[in-house]
């Protein structure tokens, strides 16, 4: 199928993707009274009392705002903030029809990390969370950081989180089936943007202890590092003090996590990790190293973005999930607890006797999957508000 | 009926009023390969080519944001953005409702008019239209020209342009009725914010040569007029040069248009005024006088902000069909002309042998009030790019 002519059509015919609709009826005056003036007015002082009556009487507690400064646009790069609009609207209704959240995209006309967190927080009487969008590394990074301190309300970047949040259920997955523990094995990133650094935190904290991070240049060091971003994950990983290319940094490894570029790999690095690697070829859509190419090389476990393959890592697994259950539990913000629930209940979808390499996470539209992200949220909100 | 207790069940029940939902489907692989990766990289590399494709394949050119500040909301004043919400989502099913014009509320933490225009500025991307609203005079005017001048996307104020336009719809049915000529009648306005002042400028462009206007103190002149957007009406307005109360300027008077407090009018003063006057007693929920009271006093034709009298001066026959127009004719602005073909336009909706004191404004409710109001309004674009 063309999904390149389909999607200018459909975009055209339909004039987008979001419509703004009632939940109530306006059609009599009893209506208008009621919904409008006067009766509105006491929903508005209620609120002006005590504004977390907001959560009651406003769509507010439903509503999520999808911020992007058009910056890192798929994998199209710098494109703007008026052509990121389809990404944007693309994204609300995912959010709508993967968890019944309110989604609305915020394209903002300024690439200024203060004015974006200016503009955000200005803005945040609308929403009840923030979903940072394709935004550029390291600017990402600040971004969220800032926001997260001057809100009380949840702010993920999909692009971080909700990637390394799916990359961690699959990898789950695979330990099961190879019955090893995360201590046991070697894990190599190739991308040291927000997706590479957001996946090393949490296998960091999931409990690998050997990471190694890989830019275009090869293996990120203290020394290397060109940008403060990449200086403190330098820090955290490379326990074994490495240096060189990626395919000195895969010699011996046992987890491969491509969030890079195209092609970056090939059978004979491959067949320099250790027996029964786990490769993930994130790169979109051409992968890092093609599923067949990493078979040959001995590889059974193997996950890409794409939905032509098994085990594809989506993360519409994941960021519906995550709202739901942090706007539920009305939770202040993610926390890494938060991240890690989301990772593990996600994973136990799948039952021992399914497991299997082609089957390693669920697929993208298991219906089970946002609800079990979204309790196990929850349940992590109430474990860490105790 | 009780209004209040209904809205506060309504809105607690639906939390809220809006709802942002898909115009396509999200059910297949190949839904989300159309709606989503990899084809929405088509429409955004057009839109990245050239910026005015985001009206063919977005939801833009739809899309109006209903930017508060919460500083004048409704009759309470200063309570806030969070509180500001409910009416804010109420304007925004009106929208969708009346206009099917997608709305969304953005309510904005900030009360300085600078910080307002550069969010509203930096968020404009996303929105085809800006609908300002309760935002507090004399701040309003500052922040809609500011925003006038920076933005390509129509700008109105309601509380200005939607009072002004409903009003002058009523007066030229009014004038029918009377057979007389804007010039032949003296105005009286009582209010000088932000509904006020427009209606006075508006008043001015249709042909009226005597507009006096007061505010709490009395006629305002340009001796003790206590801010610029006052002392600019004063120099348009009060050609006889008139000081003192607003009784003192209702004496002789024509048209009374009240936009100010309940029951500053009494029976004496509108006995003052000339035989078969005008009275639109528009304070809500209790008028400036009540239609009773003007009635025994000799008028026959009278207005207000309520629906259980006749004549109710309600926006909804307007911005509906003002943004609907502007949008289908993608006008880059709401001139002067365009607010006079909108009155002209609904006023035209009641034919001569309908027309009687009673009925000088559709109903609320007039299925038709849109569509006039919007081919007027899109005949004035064609006529001014002319």
């Amino acid at each position: 199928m063309d999904y390149n002519k389909a999607s200018l059509d459909m975009h055209e015919k339909h004039r987008g993707k979001i419509e703004v609709i009632s939940k109530v009826d306006v059609k009599t005056r009893d209506d208008l009274s009621t919904a409008y003036t006067p009766g509105v007015a006491e929903p508005c002082l209620a609120i002006a009392g005590n504004n977390e009556e907001a959560y009651r009487y406003t769509a507010k507690g439903n509503l999520v705002a999808v911020v992007t400064d058009g910056t890192a646009v798929l994998g199209l790069g710098d494109i703007g903030p008026q052509a990121a609009m389809p990404v944007m609207e693309g994204k609300a209704i995912l959010f709508k029809n993967f968890g019944n959240v309110d989604a609305f995209p915020i394209c903002l006309d300024t690439k200024d990390p203060d004015e974006i967190v200016e503009t955000v927080v200005r803005l945040a009487p609308t929403f009840g969370g923030i979903n940072l969008e394709d935004i550029s590394a390291p600017r990402c990074f600040e971004i969220e950081a800032k926001l997260k301190e001057k809100l009380n309300i949840p702010v993920f970047h999909d692009d971080q989180h909700g990637t390394a949040i799916v990359v961690l259920a699959a990898i789950i997955g695979g330990l099961r089936i190879k019955n090893t523990t995360p201590a046991d094995n070697r894990v190599v990133i190739s991308g040291c943007g927000s997706a590479g650094i957001a996946i090393a935190k949490l296998m960091l904290a999931y409990g690998f202890n050997n990471v190694t991070i890989c830019d275009s240049r090869g293996i990120v060091t203290k020394e290397n590092a060109n940008n403060p971003v990449k200086k403190e994950i330098a820090g955290l990983t490379n326990p074994d003090g490495l240096s060189g290319s990626l395919a000195d940094a895969l010699v011996g490894a046992d987890i491969f996590i491509g969030v890079s570029a195209p092609n970056i790999v090939d059978e004979q690095m491959i067949r320099s990790m250790n027996d029964d690697p786990m490769i993930f070829a994130l790169s979109n859509p051409t992968p890092e190293v093609m599923p067949d190419v990493a078979k040959a090389a001995g590889a059974r476990i193997i996950g890409t973005g794409r939905s032509d393959f098994p085990n594809q890592i989506n993360n519409v697994l994941v960021f519906p999930g995550i709202f739901r259950g942090a706007l539920d539990a009305r939770a202040p913000q993610i926390t890494e607890g938060m991240k890690m629930a989301a990772a593990k209940g996600l994973a136990s979808l799948i039952a021992d006797d399914e497991l299997k390499p082609e089957y390693i996470i669920p697929d993208a539209f298991d219906p089970r999957a946002m609800r079990a992200v979204a309790d196990a949220v929850m349940a992590e909100v109430q474990k860490e508000s105790v």
